[in-house]
C-alpha cells in the first residue's frame, strides 16, 4: 500500500456530513417529481381536488423512497455510532453506497412514470439492492479492519444484528419485487408494508434482547 | 424489542445534520418558482419592471413558505437544544417530521398557482398542521422517554412553553386557513402576520416569565 | 418577553449548520443557469465551440454571483467566529439574511436574461445590499446583546473592522451600481472588479494594523 | 495587510461545511442529466428496458463526474487531515476549488450531449485540471503559512505524498484527454480506468512506505 493510499480519507466526520448532505438532497429533490397537474386556471375548488388525483401515483413513489432514503439513513447511521477510524477502503465504500443513493430519485421518477411495468419495478429494486450490499460490506469491512469501537455494548451482538438486520431486509424486498410479475402494485405495496414495518418498529427483526 | 431497535437512530448531531440539510435545501429550491416572467428581449427599463408583477403571486408565497420553513425550523432546533440522547423512535417521528418539510415546496407550488383557490390554501395548510403535530409529537415522546436534559433551566416551564407555543401557532393558523372560504388572499395574508409575529417576536405567546 | 422567546434559537452550531447548507445550495444551483446551447448534434469540434459563446453572459454572471455569495459566506462566518452565545433576534436576523441569500439565484438568472436592462442591474444590486445591511444589524444587535467572545483579539478592533467592511463594500457596490444607467456592462464589471479585490485581498479596506 | 484580512476566514469546520455541501449538491443534481427516455406509455417490459439504451452515455457520463468529484472530495479531505489553522488565503483558495465543483455539472451535461465531440472532452479535462491546481496550490500555501499539523506523520512525507498524489493523476489525466483527438470514447473510458484504479487502490501512486 502507497503511503498516501495510507493517509487518505480518514476523516468520519467528514464522510458523515458528506452523506447527510447527500441524502438530505436526495430526499427534498425527489419533491420536483410532484408537479402541479393543472397547467390552467381550475374554475371550482372541486376540480382541483379531483385533478390532484392524477399525482397519486407520484405521490406513492415519493412515500415509498422517502421511507427507503429514512431506512437507509438510519442504517447508516446506526453503522457509525460504532466507527471509531476510518480508512481510504471504507471510504470508497461508503462513497460507492451515497452514489446508489444520489441515483434513487431517478429510479423513482422511472418507477412513477411506468408504475404497471415490471422492469421498472425491477430497477428500483436492484437499487435498494446495492445500497443494501454496500452497507453489509460497508460493514464487515469496518469489523475486519478493526475501525469500530463498541462502548459499553456487546460487540459480538451489535456486529450479528446490524448484519442480521441487512440479511432480513433484502430478502424480504426481493420477495415483494419478485411479485412484481403477478402485479407491479402488489409487489410496490409490499415494500411499503415491509418498510412501515421497519420505521415504526412493529414487527422485532433479529433476535430480542432485553 | 428487537436488540438491532435499540442500537439504530441513536446518533443526535447525524439527525440534527440532515434536517439541516433538508430545510436549507428546501428554502433554496422554492425559489425555482421564481422564473423570469419575460420569455424575449424587453425594449426598455420600465417594461421589466411592470412584467415583473406577473410574479407577485410567486413571491408572497416564497415568502410566506421562507417564513413557515424559518419558524419550524427554529422550534425543531429549540427542541434539539434539550436532547441529550436519541432512540429510533425519535429518529422516525424526526424523519416523518422531514417528509413534510420535503413536502411544502410542492404545497407552496401549488398555492402560487392557484392562489385564489380555497383546496390549494387547506392542502398548504394541510402542511403546516402535519409539521406542528410531528413536532408536538416528538417533544411528547422526548419527555416520555427521558431523553431531555434540562441544564439550568426548570424543565416544567421550558417542556409546557414548547408545547404551548406548538398548541397556540397551530390554534392561530387553523383560524387563519378557515378564511380560504370566504377569501384566499386574506387567509394567506392572515398566515404570513401570524408568521411575521413569530419571526419578530412582537407579541409574546405563553406565559411571561423574567 | 415570554419564555419561549428566551429559550428559542440558543443553538450556534445549528445556524451556522444551515448557514453552511443554503449557501452551498445556492452556489451550485445556479450551474443550472448554465444550459448546453446546441439543441441538437452539432458536425465539428469547431462548432461547438462557437456555440459556447451564447453562453458567456450567463457565465458572467455566473462568475459575479459565486464571488457574492463567497464574500458574504466569508463576510458571515468571520463574525460567528466572535459569536458565543445566540437568541431568537440574531436566530431571525440570520434567517432573513439567508432569505436574500437564497433570492439571489432568482437575481442572478434575471441578470444573465435581461442584462443590458438598467432595472435587472438594480434588482441585483439590492440583493446585495439586503444582504449587507443584514449582515450589519446582526453584527450590532451581537455587540449590543454580549453575545460576542473575542478571544485574544482587541474588541473594538474587530468590532470596527467589520462593520467597516460592510460600509465601505456597500458604498463602493452602490457606486458601481449606479454606472447602470450609463452601461449595464461597465456597472457588472466594476462590481465582479471590487470583489475580485475582496477575494484576493489585493487593496486593503479598513485601517492598517500589524 | 489590513486588520480584517487577518480575522477573516478562521474557521475551519465552516470551510469544510460549506466543501461538503457543494459537493453533495453537486453529486446528487447530476442526477437531473439522468431523464426516463420514453415520453409515453410503453407497452411491454421489454420495451422500457430497450429505450433505456438511449441513456447509457448520460449514464456513463454520470459514473465518471460522480467519481471525479469523490477522488476530489477525498484528496480535499486528505488535505484538511492536516490542516490546523486558517486564514483568508486559503479561504479564496477553497471557494476557487469549489467554483469548479460547481461548474463540473454544467461539464458534464455538455460531456454526455456531445460524448463524440473532442471540444466537450478537453472542457472536461480543463474543469478536471482547475480542481487539481487549485488543490495543489492550496496544499502549497497551507504549507507554506503553516497552517498545518502532522501529529505523529512525517510531515515531510506527508507534504510529499499529498503533492505527487495531485501531479501524478493530472499527468494520467492529461494523456487520456490528449486520446480525445483520435476517439473520444477512448478518452473517457482511459479516464474512468485511471479514476477506478484510485478508488479500488489497485496500483499504488506515489513511494511505498510500511
Amino acid at each position: 500500500m502507497s503511503f498516501y493510499n495510507k493517509i487518505a480519507g480518514q476523516k468520519v466526520q467528514r464522510i458523515e456530513a458528506l452523506s447527510d448532505g447527500v441524502f438530505a438532497i436526495a430526499m427534498t429533490i425527489m419533491v420536483f417529481d410532484l408537479k402541479d397537474p393543472v397547467s390552467n386556471v381550475v374554475n371550482s375548488d372541486l376540480e382541483l381536488l379531483i385533478s390532484l388525483k392524477k399525482i397519486l401515483p407520484n405521490l406513492l413513489t415519493y412515500l415509498l423512497s422517502f421511507m427507503t432514503l429514512g431506512i437507509f439513513w438510519t442504517g447508516q447511521s446506526t453503522q457509525f455510532n460504532y466507527v471509531s477510524s476510518y480508512n481510504r477502503q471504507l471510504n470508497w465504500l461508503s462513497l460507492f453506497f451515497l452514489l446508489f443513493v444520489t441515483l434513487l430519485p431517478f429510479s423513482t421518477t422511472l418507477l412513477s412514470h411506468h408504475i404497471n411495468n415490471a422492469t421498472a419495478v425491477l430497477i428500483y429494486w436492484f437499487n435498494i439492492l446495492a445500497m443494501g450490499l454496500l452497507l453489509l460490506i460497508h460493514w464487515k469491512s469496518a469489523i475486519k479492519r478493526n475501525c469500530l469501537s463498541f462502548g459499553e455494548d456487546n460487540p459480538k451482538l451489535v456486529a450479528k444484528a446490524i448484519s442480521n438486520r441487512i440479511l432480513i431486509a433484502q430478502s424480504l424486498y426481493a420477495g415483494a419485487a419478485s411479485l412484481c410479475f403477478l402485479n407491479t402494485y402488489a409487489s410496490i405495496i409490499c415494500i411499503i408494508l415491509i418498510q412501515l414495518n421497519y420505521a415504526l418498529g412493529i414487527l422485532p427483526a433479529g433476535k430480542k434482547n432485553t
